[in-house]
């Protein structure tokens, strides 16, 4: 089978399509599945891009699309011919986090799915929407998955909530996508001319440019009135003082990003007198990610997949991704 | 009556002892309270030492404890003879928070209980749990009610969880007892000969001196196993960084203190990776009030009062809190 | 101004259209109310039929919606000109319940909105949804905040889950809109016709007759796959046994409904084989409408209210509702 | 190995004592274990009384306690040594409950620990409090659990809560404990002369008899002042109603018993009108032992082991559980 390899110490020019064994027959609680998308994430790309120290060799990508073509003895949550998408952290299965590190998250610590085959314990994966692509199934796993963490299990979210998104990549459009779902109200930020225009068409109730406006988060906190009641805090310390002033009294700041940085100046004794809650999170669990599936089944909405590569693109879908051109996720597919 | 004024714009010797007229007989719905006791906090020493902007005249201190002379029509909570506490949020009774200023903070933004007598609404106050003198009332206002809210109401602390506090100031003292009340096992940081000797005498497990080890997070990580569930954070700034490598996967750190300053550096990408809640918070609301004095009532100790001053010794009282020689909390008796 | 009164001890030919004085200007905190609907519940029903007693010349209904004409003083959540909806617990503004009873009830303990105008606390309204009409906002005082709180704030409704309402009145029409509105799944039993047809256009995913089928609580877990998440139980206990075998293990039953009863036989042990959480409710606080208005500004969806009647039709509107013949909302428009 | 066996269809003179083969090494994520304790639950007794059909030649006994002898491949949690206690439901390891039968339930749908040697998965065990006899950890794995979970995982247990128990049975005073442990206050109903002084040196702070009393439900109530804030409810349909009576506008009932039947007369309307929630449960997950014994590590008290006996007196066990005489626990040590 086909497979894109990293060479260590990583790089986009350190990728590599092989050849690499076929993985056999599913053993004891294991399924094979056929892949046929992944997509592409932050995650992703530090590692790629060899931010992370990783092995030499590694099947990079966390997200993993396919059908399941063969199971082993005892599955029983699937059987052949099944859509599937695979976990973020395979060995979480429910209850709270106890993860605190990528040492076996795919495409990190153990090899991911850019690849056509694999074999792996059916807990690694869930079922796929009803009706999605495999693009778009491939979304879930990291950015859709976090977008509904962050919102729904974290947060709470429900109608008439005031949602802020940061930007329009693939966990901010899920994010925007999902509230919109819930009825809940949203508002996003971007510095493009056209992409406030595509936020609006997905729902979005209000826009703004950070650029012309860098006390966005003043602004933000009087259109939702009071303050919004979440925030997609995909920035990081670059970001986070505009969305502590942009967040209600008592509200909840999801800290999912580290666009802007590892550690940076916070405005703590502000973060404080709002009385709101920074919840730091990666993603989320198998049972978060089945309920989520769930939801999905009968929403009237498809994630946003800007854009499609080829494997043997894979190089070429991250530079797209350094760009910052795209809007909502890009995938890969094969 | 006797009441302590600030003269602005604030400063210890800016204290002045003064006679104020008798506020008469409360109106429908008021309470007339003898007060007896006030304690000290830090948010009464930034108005007092003139750091935050204050009317000119104002009475300070936002605990105070008491026994109510005679009670305005329709109040049904209390009759004459009660002994009563403050509330730190008069207008805050119950639900999430909605405040985010001190507007309306008695020793703020209106006239606290640093005076002999005071009507104000029986919303105000609450009972005293059984058989606390006035000074140990006091107590419970400020630093009692915030140590509660973060453990209990934000933490939902249950036996065997782990707790760092920092310090042994007032509100780290009260988390102490409370942790240890509820069954929870708790590190303290100090940089003290003899309060670790005291701490543990109030039950802590383990203590660890900040200064001789700078790197006290891991130390407390790895002496909880895992890492402690709950930190009392009344430092900010400054100590986050530490308290971040001390929690747990997953754990809480109640966002209390700025006694390092406003805004700082911090580790937000760590943050993120633990999946942990910072949660900002102020006090608490009387609902919650209520149910601690409730807590309190059949409880087997009872709070530190490290020292007691008269109230034309408050400015004194504030100079040793300042001296940072004090172990739990310092009050004024009158 | 005109106003519909009971006479003791209650029946629906004991309602008369009087005239009673003009309640003049608002006093502090209060509100001047000109009223132009009411809608009709079955507590309603209960204090009009004489089931309750009530104190003689009572004016009855707990749902009231018109349009702020004068602010006494203090008064700052309403300006002259708002719409506004009444609260059923005019004492229950936030927080957990506290009330049991319905000595402060309007249309019951206290008087109601069967009349023209009133002077009532701000805290006794809340603004009404954007757009909607009187009767439509009228439908939330009691069965929409029931069905709202039960769905919402009790069971934390998230997309993809499944529900169970039973029947086609006034609460549960709410809950399948509300559950709809957040992409919830829907199955609704009734023992009509054509109100399934109704509930399929309005979003319901199944239908069940539950005469033809009186083991329904089954079919409808099966349907479910592994049962409900959530049962809107308005029946009680000639439904319970049902509404127990349809919901889903560890799932949430909103006991609401006293259709069938005070008091009966329940398969205690089934509930607690499946660990679901029966839970009582009797509407909700203050800042549940808030909230639940705030949720509606923006939502696609209207309440349906099936029939109108002029005020001095009261008790016709009450005998149609004793007909069942109804589908959602009966309203009272003046 | 020694093993008491069941023959079909069950009853106290269908116990027999035999001799089994040695289980061998355990398997790749298996434990080996010597137990030396189990203790009597009413779920073991229905097995053994045959009220449930259960295979011929079951072992029987959910609880079991005792050391590790041997550890298989990838097993990390333990090490030979180790003293263990078992978990009721060895399926069930984290996350809400999707476990609604006993069909694995160790003494019921599978063997039990009513023998000396078991090789069972490492997941279906979790180690023992520190300093616990095998007779007393034995008591953790229904009774303990069961009381821990209802109060503190479903009822969020907090000092000063107000708590009935009925009766002296294993979960009750498990219950008792618990709640003492953590600052709550407690109410005890008993017939008996003796019993409640026995309740009371161990922390209860009240105690009613109602026999003497049958509208206790009232008496405890005004106890509590406004209600209890949770009642272990063991009784079922025969005790319910009283329950309802005693607890609190908005608390909790954790329904977990079938003393009195598996179904009858409920006051629906009265649980509705309380807004209390009637919590069932069974047990609890494997995560929650683990939280469970970690808060026993600590404490200052030991489950109440009424009566011991050996092996080949297990039926005698079960008649003095018969009697009611008991205590508390009842256990079989060998």
């Amino acid at each position: 089978m086909k497979a894109m390899i990293l060479d260590a110490p990583g790089g986009l020019d350190r990728l590599r399509l092989v050849d690499r064994p076929d993985p056999g027959a599913p053993g004891p609680g294991m399924i094979r599945v056929r892949l046929h998308a992944t997509s592409l994430n932050y995650h992703d790309y530090g590692v790629v891009a060899g931010r992370m120290p990783t092995q030499d060799g590694r099947i990079p990508m966390a997200d993993g699309a396919g059908i399941v073509e063969a199971v082993g003895e005892g599955v029983q949550d699937f059987v052949a011919g099944d859509a599937v998408v695979s976990c973020f952290f395979p060995d979480w299965q429910e209850g709270p986090p106890r993860i605190g590190d990528f040492s076996r998250v795919p495409g990190d610590g153990i090899d991911g799915y850019a690849c056509e085959l694999v074999v792996a314990p059916a807990t690694a994966f869930t079922r796929a929407p009803t009706g999605y692509s495999h693009a778009e199934a491939a979304t879930i796993t990291t950015a859709g998955l976090t977008a509904w963490r962050s919102l729904v299990v974290d947060g709470g979210l429900k109608p008439g909530d005031r949602v802020l998104v940061l930007g329009t990549g693939g966990v901010s459009i899920w994010a925007l996508q999902i509230a919109r779902m819930m009825g809940a109200q949203v508002v996003v930020t971007s510095s493009s001319d056209e992409k406030p225009e595509r936020a609006r068409s997905l729902g979005a109730a209000h826009t703004i440019n950070y650029r012309t406006h860098p006390e966005w988060g003043k602004l933000v906190h009087d259109w939702a009135g009071e303050g919004v009641d979440h925030v997609i805090e995909v920035g990081g310390p670059g970001t986070l003082a505009q969305s502590i002033d942009a967040v209600r009294i008592g509200g909840h700041i999801g800290l999912i990003g580290v666009l802007t940085g590892f550690a940076g100046d916070v405005p703590t004794a502000t973060l404080m007198s709002k009385q709101a809650r920074l919840q730091g999170l990666i993603v989320g669990s198998r049972r978060m990610q089945t309920e989520f599936v769930r939801a999905l089944d009968d929403a009237a909405f498809r994630p946003v997949v800007d854009r499609t590569f080829a494997l043997d693109e894979l190089a070429d879908a991250f530079r797209y991704q350094e760009s910052g051109d795209h809007f909502g996720k890009i995938a890969v597919t094969f």
